[in-house]
């Protein structure tokens, strides 16, 4: 079996660290693995496979002889590195959003559009999180009948501010349960004991750059450029799992059923959906596993037999960032969607 | 001014003392105040304008001179109290579901609908928290044109399950900073750190008894009876305020400018809508006021000039309950809209 040259880009972070421990449980054919990180964390060690790597700082000479490079660093850092990469005849798999929707540039989640990962120029995108989630959880739906609208509001861990959003939260509750003052840093104002109504800039047209992700990648990613989506992103002080609320308007009637059993039967995917049995996704009961978790299906009382709603959840640093990155690189080593 | 004898039924719960709090700082014309609740806590003190008042128990006979009844208890108590309340010839304005549906009894948001309140016959229903702050961010933009669809999805805090729901974040705050074991008894699993995509029991539909509310109880206040509402109603980790984000679909064209002005015209209303200066409404800002907050206004993305989205807080203690009730003792006692 042919065996990769794989660096991470941004290996310090807390999507870089799980990229590294996702190539090691998935048992990825990993020749050689190369951390990279900033100046400040270079020489320091990370564990890959039971040795001591230690971290380079990123340059542009860094990818020379690497087959692979997962991203896991901010869009500056992305559009600062891919020519580099892209000349040293690597194929980077980026967790920015700096080329998710440019038309050379396959944005893949490898459960919903895998052929289009092989279309790729030197670069393929991963989505972003909630939107990863959200397409999983849709794709069983999406197999019976094209999505046409979608009205999503999301619960969203701290987590997808990276490690320091993680430290925010732990650092918040410490301090309220001692009763110490709270200081916000990495989030707009306190995150514990309450929830916050923005999740990236503004936009013109008064959404936030965050949601207008669900709505632009998810045309790309289900090949739907009609697909409109009215989105609400939402933070909430939980740790790693991502939850949404989906009411969708299907192009063809759809059946609670038939839409239960699609589900059930969808790649990376888990109906768990019993309310009365107090058995639906929860932010903790999903936290560090890859699948998505789906439950709370039911009639849209809007839309008639084209109307559903759903609850799902996931992780945002696996299933959302690390796992679909490494899944991309799996498919693109395996050479077939 | 007319004074009257008004009994708070359930006075030791987080509403029941909630509505003497209020009755004090509104300067409810109170002659005598009776503090009612289970022979446990009979003859335990309670503060009422400087004065510790004996609570008493419960019964039938409680009533007998009263002129209004609060009722801050359970539906089960309401409905074994309420013929007794009649039959004294006091008003019941009752916090519980109990009535809220049935045709003879008002269900009453004093911005909205006042004058219903007058058609009662010995019994005004206080409506469901989250249906109560959403009915206030909603009354601007009502004023303007109906409203045929809403979809809804909540962040509701723990005071929703009463005392016992802010003991038991507080508790699990605790336990997870110190590392010790949660024990869920009030929600169904640990709401620290987490999410929980069910309040009330299971409904034939999928949906739950407190997301049906939205729908039942709005159609009632606004006199709406064709509105539909897709609800999802999900407990967070927050004391009191509860959130709610709502993408709604009204009957005329709207614009975001219109919608905003009458917003911030609104009774009970503040417009709290500047994104990009941070400034938007979340439950820490929110709580322990009685006023609602609105921001995040925008034109949905799917319903073209019909449509918007929005995100509103308010307390859930306080004008999602008692608040409430108070404001419709102090619309009877006034005898008008």
């Amino acid at each position: 079996m042919k065996e990769y040259n794989v660096a991470v880009l941004g290996a310090t972070g807390a999507v870089g660290q799980q990229m590294m421990k996702v190539l090691e449980e998935r048992n990825f054919p990993v020749k050689r693995l190369l951390p990279l990180a900033s100046a400040r964390s270079a020489g320091k060690q990370l564990a890959f496979r039971g040795e001591a790597l230690s971290i380079e700082e990123a340059t542009e000479a860094s990818f020379a002889g690497m087959d692979i490079v997962l991203g896991a660093v901010s869009n500056e850092m992305a559009k600062h590195f891919a020519p580099a990469i892209q000349d040293s005849g690597a194929v980077f798999i980026d967790n920015s959003s700096a080329f998710r929707l440019r038309e050379d540039v396959p944005l893949v989640v490898p459960e919903i559009n895998p052929e289009d990962a092989f279309q790729h120029h030197g670069i393929v995108a991963n989505p972003n999180c909630s939107t990863i989630i959200t397409m999983v959880a849709l794709g069983g739906i999406r197999r019976l009948t094209a999505i046409d609208k979608m009205v999503a509001c999301t619960y969203q861990a701290v987590s997808g501010a990276g490690q320091q959003g993680i430290t925010e939260l732990q650092d918040q509750l410490r301090a309220v349960t001692l009763g110490e003052p709270v200081q916000p840093h990495v989030f707009p104002c306190q995150i514990v004991s309450n929830v916050i109504p923005q999740i990236g800039s503004e936009c013109d047209n008064g959404y936030t750059t965050e949601e207008m992700k669900m709505q632009n990648e998810g045309r790309k990613i289900m090949h739907l450029p009609e697909l409109r989506v009215c989105c609400t992103c939402v933070r909430v002080p939980v740790m790693r799992s991502h939850s949404i609320a989906v009411q969708l308007v299907t192009r063809d009637p759809i059946s609670v059923e038939d839409a239960r059993q699609a589900v059930a039967a969808a790649p990376g995917c888990v109906l768990t959906d019993d309310l009365d049995g107090r058995n639906y996704p929860t932010p903790l009961d999903t936290s560090d596993q890859d699948l998505v978790y789906v439950g709370r299906i039911r009639r849209d009382l809007i839309s008639g037999d084209h109307g559903l709603a759903l609850w799902c959840c996931g992780d945002q640093v696996r299933k959302g960032a690390a796992t679909n990155a490494v899944q991309i690189a799996e498919l693109l080593a395996r050479g077939q969607a």
